[in-house]
Formats: C-alpha cells, structure tokens, sequence
C-alpha cells in the first residue's frame, strides 16, 4: 500500500501541475470589448469581472458553457456518532435516491440552469444501487474522527482522484462548466474542523448549525472538532494529511472535481460551506486551480464568509441558504449566463451612435 | 390648474388606499408547504421568504409570474447643466433609441428572463419617435433644482399617474410580474436629493459616483444636492413635495409603476439606486405598496444600502452594479422562478420517503 499511495500521490501531483495558467491576455481582450459596450465602464461590476475570468479560464472570449453539470458527491461521517447533527445518518442514502428521482431542491434549481446533475456514491454507508447513479465508493462512511482518523490518506487521494475520474467523464461528453455539490450528514461538522486547520481559525469560528442543531448541540459539535483536531494532530502544512484525518470523501471528491475541472480549463461554480472547505483544500494542493474557480452564494452557516476569504472568493448571492448539494452554485449559472449574453448581444458605442464620457 | 391638482391627488390617494392588504394566509400556506419539502426547514433562506411573499402577495399559492415586463422610464434632468455627471445630456435619448433597438444591457438580460421591455418617453428633453416606445412626456425635462423646483407639484403627479397607466397597460395584456427600471443622465444627483430629505440623511452619505465622477466632482455634486435642498426646502413629511421639487420625471414615474403593480397584486422588483428612491417615495405614499416590492441588488453607489434599509429591503445579489436600466432588477427574476420552482417541483418528505429530524 505504501508504493500504492506514493504512485497515485505522484499522479494527483501530476495532474495538478499539469492545469494550464489563466491566460491573461484572453481575460484582457474580454475587459476591452467590455469597455466598447454602451454602458459607463464598470458599470456591470462583477458581471464584467466574470466575464473577463471566465475568458481567462478558457481561453475563448465567449465559450459556449452550454452543457454544463452539477457534481453532487455524497458520503457518510462516522463522527455521526457523537450527535452534532439535526437529521439521522440514515438521511443520506433518502437523499441520494432523492437526487437520483429528481425530486431534491438541486434537481429543480439545475433543470431550472439546463444543467445535469451527476450524483455520485463516494462513501455512503449503505447499499446503493440506481442506473443514473455513479457508483465509486471509496469507504463505506468515513471512521469517526472525534476517536480515530476519519481515513486513511491513500482513502482521501483516492477519493481525489475519483473526483477527478467523475469530471473527466462528463468533459468527455462534452462538458464545459461544473457546479460543486454534495449530501452528507455530519459533513458540516467534518468542514469546520479542516477549516480550523486550514485557515487557523477557531471552531468556534467555524462550528455552525448545519441542518438547523440547537444551542446545547452546537456547542457539543464544537467541543467534538476541538478534540477531532486535538486526537489526530492533523498537519496544517499537508492538506491531505488534514482532509484524511478529519475530513470527508465528498470534501476529497471535491477536492478532485476542482483540480480535474481546472486541468480541462472549465469554470467551475463552488457552492457553499463544504465545498468551499473543498477550494480551501484545492487551493492549497493546487494553487493554479483557484483562478478556474467561481464564487457562488454567502451560505448562513456560520464561517463561510472567513472561508471564502481565505480561498479568495466573494460571493454573488445573499440568500441565507444551508441547504448544499449544489443548489447556490446552480442558482449562480444564471449569472455566468448574464455575463456572457451581454458580452455577446450588448450594442458598442460606436455601433449605437451614443457619445462617450 | 389648481383643481385640477386636487383631483388628480384625490385620484392618486384613491389608488394607494385601494392596494389590496397582503394575504398572510396564503403565504401561511405557502411556508407551511415549504416546511414539507425535502430539506432542512428554512434551509433555502430567502427563497422561501420568497415564495411566501409572492403567494401574499398574488394569493395564490404557485402564481403562474411567467408573463412579465420591465418598465424603462426614461427622462432628463436640469440639474445636467450643474455638470454633476460624467456623461452629456445627449445620452439620455440616444440610449432610449438603444433600449428600442434592443441593444442595451437591459435588453439582453430582459431576453434572458423572458422579459419584455416597456420603454416609456416620460420626460426626456428631446424629441422621440418610435413605434415600441410609449410617448408619455410629461415634462421636457426637469428644472434646474440648483436653481428653482424640478416640477410642479401638478407635474409630479402626472408623471406617478402615468406610471400606473402604464402598468395597468400592461396588466390589461396580460403581465404579472413587473421590474422597475430607468434611463437619466443626471438622476443619481435627484435620487440623492429625494433620499437625504425622505430619510434625514446627509448628502454626504447619498451623493455617489452615477455612472463615475471623480473627486472633484463628487464634492461638486454633493453641494449642489445641498443647495438644491436649501433653496426649494421640501417638506420630508409631504413626499409629493419632495418629489416635485428635487425629484424627477422618471423617478416620479416609478413611483407610479409600484403603486400600479400593487393595486393589482403584481409584485414589483425594486432595481438600484433609482429605482429604490421611487420605492422610498412610494413606501411614504402607499405604504401598502411595501410588501408588494422585492429587492434585487445591492448597487456599488454610495448609499443604497442605506436607502434600501429606508424602504425595509434587503438586496438577494451583490455585484457591484451600477448601471441602472432595471438590469439588477430583470437578473432577480430568475431568483423568484427558482423559488416557485422549488415550490411546484420539489418531493415532501412523504413522498420522498425521507426521515425528519
């Protein structure tokens, strides 16, 4: 198992080495064609910076990001046993047949954005079988980190690399931009301990409600991160060592649809708390993925919002959503969308005859 | 023309007093369904506020809001030859032809929500023939509020009525959903001015860039928006007074759309800075038209988040716009779609079969 982990280790390091530099002068071509449109210059804020970094990620002044998925990662947290959590374990499996019969809130928000959603076993502890679901079980639920390391480290890279695996498939098919999701109870509670680590933060910092637990179970939660961290020691210079001994296999997944999306030069939309936790990660393992990230919603689960500064990210949306598996990040495709319709179909000032400042 | 005053106010007061009371039972019903759908309950934040809002609002449960238009009022400002804005008065028409053309930013995200554009001629101060524009002038644009009023209390009123005229226009074919929106060089400085007075705010907090002055003229506009006020001294407690005296045409006109799609339980999206002035005025005016009105963004001018605070609003997206038109306004109406949506589409917990908590 040592050459084993040493081998993919080396390959994960490969392919995060090998995801091409933003180009600059794409990013540049789009800021001028945008100061051409009838509009004073910078008056479309960020739908103008969009624009410019999604040229920049792809190299094209207006990709086409038609086809376009939403990656739900779904798995199990063995640090459920401690009771930081509103719903039942059991809700994770419901859930992922929810997902896989259309029904869940990111099933309609992505049907809403023309967007597929591609739901993936990662670590479910229960059998799961569905023809539409992508079967790639790296543990049957992490083991509880408040005891022991939630996985081994050959565990979490090859959870990345199957988030990997997950979106070179779908660019196969001919995908071009990725939303991040993921269904996970317990998982808030596995995110705020690799973002205390991470981004030195205090869990009471970064411990939230979740699902929606209560005074007394919250600050249970933050005492099981405290002595998650205290137990395993993880080491905050070695991102893997952090995501194996208290993170999740929908974190690592992530982690790995980031960097895959990053190294086919697509955009890719991060949802809230836990796969903002993931681009922490990502970015560290992985720096030259963050400028292929896109910032979607400010999710209320508390922390988010140091979070993303720490990725260096801003949020587009304020809608107090704590739902996950992808919702913010689709929502957030409408607005990718804006960007590009306006760079495409908006009038130049000289097109228009209007007169200049 | 003095009766002529009274009995357009009493037809003004008539309308505002006829706003149907928002139907809190059916947006009990509608938070009641939300809470059997298939997420933590309140775990989609504002957008079941949302949906909860919108059946108030209609009083229906699933509004069917697919038919909806942007009204670009769009008129001219005596206060230009203050030299407060960083582009001429000539703009004002030339992008009016641009928004008929179907050029404008507001156009392609109008299209992109499947939204019509309903470009009104309220004011501008110059001759405009189109046959998709609606020729509504009531004045050749304002006055000077440097130096005299902006309008006539008469004309204030005409342009609110014109506003609901327009709106009922639309309502007659069929529109359910409407998003407030304009066209102005010289309208951030009147919105200033309404805003300082109707929320006893310095100008110093409600003078910003428009569409981008640089310091000096800041300063410059902040002293006018003070002489402008201390010259005309409008009564904060007659929001007529105010509107005729520093307001404008366009803003005026707004006001009526809003009190318009209230009376006909339409909901209405407030847009940015000037649009939310007119919000201000007509919360003072009909303030049964408030929970009719949705916010959209947070504009990048100084002072809108004061303003928005004025009005009970809180902004759903943060992109540093500030552009006007109605764009941030027109980009929101994906928002609500999702929202119902998520009402129509998404599996309760019965027939999804999922564990509470």
């Amino acid at each position: 198992m040592s050459s084993n982990i040493t081998e993919l280790e080396t390959r994960l390091q490969h392919i995060a080495g090998s995801i091409p530099p933003f180009d600059q002068e794409a990013a540049r071509r789009a800021e001028l064609h945008s100061d051409q449109l009838t509009k004073p210059p910078g008056s479309l804020g960020k739908l103008e910076a969009i624009a410019a970094q999604l040229a920049g990620a792809t190299g094209e002044l207006w990709p086409d990001l038609s086809k376009r998925a939403v990656i739900v990662m779904a798995a199990d947290h063995g640090v459920c046993e401690e009771g930081i959590s509103a719903f039942p374990q059991a809700v994770t499996p419901q859930m992922v047949h929810n997902f896989l019969n259309g029904g869940a809130a990111v099933n309609v928000l992505a049907r809403q954005a023309r967007a597929e959603v591609v739901c993936v076993d990662i670590g479910v502890a229960a059998e799961l079988e569905h023809e539409n679901l992508v079967s790639r079980k790296v543990v049957w639920g992490t083991r509880n980190m408040a005891k022991e390391a939630a996985m081994t480290r050959l565990e979490a890279v090859e959870a990345i690399m199957t988030g990997i695996a997950v979106v070179e498939a779908e660019v196969a098919k001919g995908a071009r931009l990725f939303a991040t999701g993921e269904m996970g109870i317990g998982n808030t509670t596995a995110s705020a301990a690799i973002t205390s680590v991470l981004a030195d933060l205090s869990p009471e910092l970064t411990v939230g409600r979740g699902t929606g637990i209560n005074d007394g179970v919250l600050a249970h939660k933050v005492e099981v991160v405290k002595r998650a961290i205290g137990l395993n020691q993880p080491d905050s210079g070695d991102p893997l060592d952090v995501l194996a001994k208290v993170g999740g296999a929908e974190i690592a997944g992530l982690v790995g649809v980031i960097i895959g999306a990053s190294a086919h030069r697509c955009p890719v939309v991060i949802d809230g708390y836990i796969s903002t936790t993931a681009a922490l990660v990502a970015s560290k393992l992985a720096p030259a993925s963050v400028p292929y990230m896109l910032a979607s919603h400010l999710s209320h689960e508390l922390g988010h919002s140091r979070l993303m500064e720490a990725v260096g990210l801003s949020p587009l949306i304020h809608l107090e959503m704590r739902l996950g598996e992808g919702t913010g990040a689709v929502l957030a495709f409408h607005l990718l969308d804006a960007s590009l319709l306006l760079m495409k179909e908006m009038a130049t000032f000289d097109s228009a005859g209007i007169s200049k400042s």
